[in-house]
């Protein structure tokens, strides 16, 4: 199996709750193929796609999600200096956005924050001295 | 905040477990900067990171995962064809990969299974007739 992903599909419990997080919190556009319950993100060479979580459910053909609370995986971005981190958290912040994990020094040798979108699916906004990122933020070696 | 992602951290229940699962069943390589409890696979300019559940949610400062079945996501790996989804999914489940959904028509209009990972963390195994991979695998447009 090639060593690769395609698409992030992160179940969600409102479409337009999610969306507009997504939209207007973290400033992304939504791809064209987007339509009805399913809208996409074009990242860095992958998607992502947020989808109500029943239907997700269904199409994996897994009972519901029973979910309380962390749900046992993270996202990261990462940026290119502590400042970076420092300035993405204050904006995201302004615009309502929960901050789970302040910005502060890693055991790993980063500097790494958490916030979280509306259904609790967590992002990781780090930075890390020991990895490289070309211009396009993907991650090189 | 820039469109992309850095690395999707899962949290597994044994390290062991799970990179055994990528490194011999998936056929992944793991990439030199993993360390201790942690396995890092370099993918199409991201990453993927397996971590033990506990600690990756002590990390984040959120109460430990009180997950039970399905977990509110998925990962995609789209391929080029229909029978390019048979041949891993045969290949997948003679290594004795748990396969959740066997390869059949989606009402998307493509062609989708699903596998699991040990930890339950779904794989969608697809091809997708409106969607263009580059060589490397990245989605492109």
């Amino acid at each position: 199996m090639e060593q690769r992903l395609t698409i992030i599909t992160l179940g969600v419990s409102d479409i337009n709750v999610a969306s507009d997080f997504y939209e207007n919190k973290l400033g992304w556009k939504r791809h064209g193929s987007s339509m009805g319950d399913i809208v996409f993100f074009m990242l860095n060479g992958i998607q992502l796609a947020i989808y109500p979580v029943k239907e997700l459910a269904k199409d994996a053909t897994v009972p519901p999600a029973d979910i309380k609370g962390f749900k046992g995986f993270t996202l990261a971005h990462n940026v290119r200096s502590e400042k970076e981190v420092d300035e993405l958290i204050a904006s995201l912040k302004a615009k309502g956005v929960k901050v789970v994990k302040e910005p502060q020094k890693a055991e790993w040798g980063g500097y790494s924050s958490y916030i979280s979108d509306p259904d609790g699916n967590l992002w990781e906004i780090a930075f890390n001295p020991y990895m490289n990122l070309d211009k396009a933020g993907n991650v090189v070696g």
